[in-house]
């Protein structure tokens, strides 16, 4: 009977493996006056789970992307399904557009993504699931772009936020630190400029606003933090400079260089390590579900 | 029945968390004409999966410690157990004596560790279980002079090892780059230079076996490395170099600084990542149980 | 004939030497209500090179000192006639305090360092003495206390300075990225906070008055720059630091390690190769006196 | 009459400053069986201070160079003449051919150039002139080629040097580290291979004679040591690993980092620092020419 049980369990153990659900929800932006998608992962335990409130991993895309990048371009697709599972854990893949850098335009009205994602995307999320409603069970990562957006948005919401990642994080918003090459330069004109603004005209919001810059704050605000980049790729001596700066100025985080570049194998690899370390913050939380 | 299913998969889930089984196993050593103990944890799955042969996680102990540190130090007694069932993993802790630093002594014939865990240790474990008999399944890594042990064994015998790890690790064994104190002479006096002898009077063979000198036996062997440190550990700036090495001469590998000193609670923080790591390689590898 | 003029060259050379005339100039502030001394070496070639006009090197003393430091307390006490003698300099030795950092003090009314060195020490010195009155003459560097003033004022008053250097700089204001012993808290409340105000009432003012976060107005104001300090120096992590984020943002500098800790036999070292520097971009900016 | 002869000296002075002699030496080699030449610049005080022994600075030129480059590429063209005359220094220009890197090669009979410089051109230079026939007043640098050729006789033959430097030194003889271009392959092939060696022929070869791997050699010779690099030259890398290593292993040396590339204008700035380092050596061994 026991071994029969046994093997019952591992079918639906299998079946399991697969029953994560993915939802796509619409999340309206009175911000910006659009409404945008999110693809919203539950773990398999949290249709059966009734009475378990789940923490929430925010996990953002780059830039050039979208919200269900994470969901559709890893080599493996099943990669955010078991994660769920296995840490029991409802990830949320908010939209970023483009370009956004997830924060709020000085230039373009209807590029308000710190807004969306902070006042809008959270509560709604909040009122659709059963979730921690917070900080202690709200999570945030992304890659590139979005490794900016979640260090950016925690350092400047750390009331929202138990903790916070960023892979292979583009984490300068200046590129007048860069030795720019023309190509450079009018790919930020054609692209950036008309999104963020221009940092000739407006070189104060762009250091202001720039993760690498925000060291003090994020010793400050006291989050756990958890961060990497591949040593092939073009962003890592932006990522060794944030890693010097919160060592110079004593703030605990977790620094990670391993093998690879700015590619999404790379990512496939980086992220079980970030939710390793969400699940640690989790259970020291109390607000794990086991 | 579905739920009755369910309900009997929790409880059989639970207990099987704590199945995992623990051997304690005699091995002798020829080499130095002494029996000692190691602790096996065999995963849970182990018993019932009788077609498999598992892979093996060498996992050695610390200056001062022995065989059993593993499993009686960390705050939660059940890590290894969970971490052999979570990958399907049989973690075998050797004994390495409290000042062996895994190597074979030029001056004390009966501390001869490095022949004892590669010609004496690993023939013991695969007559004993169902093991991966290839270095593909194989895996070392150990905090303190264990990261010492398991980088140092792992660079001279990449034919035994898939990968390797280090926690921690005391990766330099001369002290004539440090500035050291008369208490540090003092205690390296009493308690070394009866085990692997005196710098003083043999340089050459303190320098040739650093694990901070071989970067380039490392390099050439191409295992896959991943090793971390705390912050707050004295022995930070060792790995930092070591790091620093494996990047300038291009070797890839996973380096991790986190918080945290010299104490069991970052080891337990530790190994889960170090673990991660080696599952990945195991399914590369194609031989982890699924 | 000729090798009696030799002779007579080599004694003329040797009183030389000893010719280069030390002034001490009172200085009032109207900004302080106080008047200070200046100590002013001046070339032995100035008495005699009427025509010339000569540059200035703004040489700055640490904390717990006063403006004769320089003088009295290399081991050699002929170091700035020397160097003064050998660049055509005349080096001007202004007053700081004990611990002003040159900076002008939030909280204490007659602590205005600030203005009395770039609105009444400058002034004062171009007027008494035939000086070349521009930015291209003028060069600012100092120890310890007086390398973050240099660096400071420069940074801020860069209209003001041709060139900037620090020798074992404190570069860092604030000591919330310290790990800071009660000892160090002690002594900062009781010698600081009545001088500079109080970190705890005002960190934004800290951290905005400190060098190591310039590194972009630096960057921004293109003056040649050169800083060292002695790898046994308690302030080398702070020189590191300041180092790192130059090379971050591409700033041009010179940056120099070399063996010493926090001492005068250090600063001794150091000095002739700042000078050095200098005298390479009085030359360049065509300012030299030859 | 005290102004006149003021006048006559500055005439005399300005005269001196074009009378440091440059000689052309042919100095034979019984090792290479052939005969190369040497420039030698001697300060204007040798020929009347008839009683001194002359410290003497060996300067190593670079690869696809020869022994008189340092005299003829630098933009100024009266650079060793001034040093020599204001630190009173016999400049030794030897030959090192285009690519020896100044060692004894294992392949080719006649580019034994260790030998040469060590062996052969000291003493011809201590039968030839006045000089200092001790360790205490030789010192030898050089840029590239030349600076890793400074650093390695100096490590090898300590009883030889006072002190020794490096510009821009191509301080890694190996290329295994890099990750060579199939241009940089071929260039080796073509340029190198026949003159060095083969590095997949004789790794331990290239291994063990790159300056880069003799850290604790240099540590353990204690001679005072002086090299910087540009942080726009390719060789920047290898040199800041280097100053690591040195720091690593507590070896006392200067290491500065300033603008510039690998071009002559980076030289002739640097070396002027060199020689203030070497002129504060020969002061503390008291072999200095007043």
């Amino acid at each position: 009977m026991r071994s029969l049980l046994l093997l019952a369990c591992l079918l639906l153990a299998t079946s399991a493996a697969h029953a994560a659900r993915v939802d796509t929800l619409s999340i309206p932006s009175a911000a910006m006056q659009k409404t945008y998608r999110a693809a919203v992962v539950l773990p398999a335990s949290y249709a059966k789970n009734k009475k378990a409130n789940y923490p929430v991993l925010y996990l953002l895309h780059g830039a050039w992307g979208h919200f269900n990048n994470w969901l559709s371009k890893t080599p493996d697709k099943q990669l955010l399904h078991r994660l769920a599972d296995q840490y029991n854990l409802i990830i949320v893949n908010p939209e970023g557009e483009t370009f956004s850098f997830y924060l709020d335009s000085p230039v373009k009205a209807d590029s308000q993504f710190e807004t969306y994602l902070t006042k809008e995307v959270i509560p709604a999320i909040d009122q659709a699931y059963r979730t921690v409603r917070d900080r202690k069970g709200r999570l945030i990562t992304g890659l590139s772009m979005g490794g900016f957006g979640a260090m950016y948005l925690s350092a400047r919401h750390p009331d929202l936020y138990g903790a916070a990642g960023s892979m292979s994080g583009a984490l300068e918003l200046s590129s007048a630190n860069r030795k720019a090459t023309p190509d450079e330069i009018a790919w930020r004109n054609k692209n950036l400029t008309p999104i963020i603004g221009s940092e000739e005209q407006n070189p104060a919001f762009f250091s202001a606003n720039s993760v690498v810059n925000m060291a003090d704050q994020i010793h400050k605000n006291g989050l756990p933090i958890i961060f990497d980049c591949g040593v092939d790729d073009g962003l890592i001596e932006i990522n060794r400079e944030m890693h010097r700066r919160l060592v110079y100025n004593h703030t605990p985080h977790d620094y990670t260089e391993r093998p690879g570049a700015h590619t999404w194998e790379y990512w496939q690899t980086a992220l079980p390590y970030q939710v390793l370390f969400f699940g640690q913050v989790l259970k020291a939380n109390g607000v794990a579900v086991p």
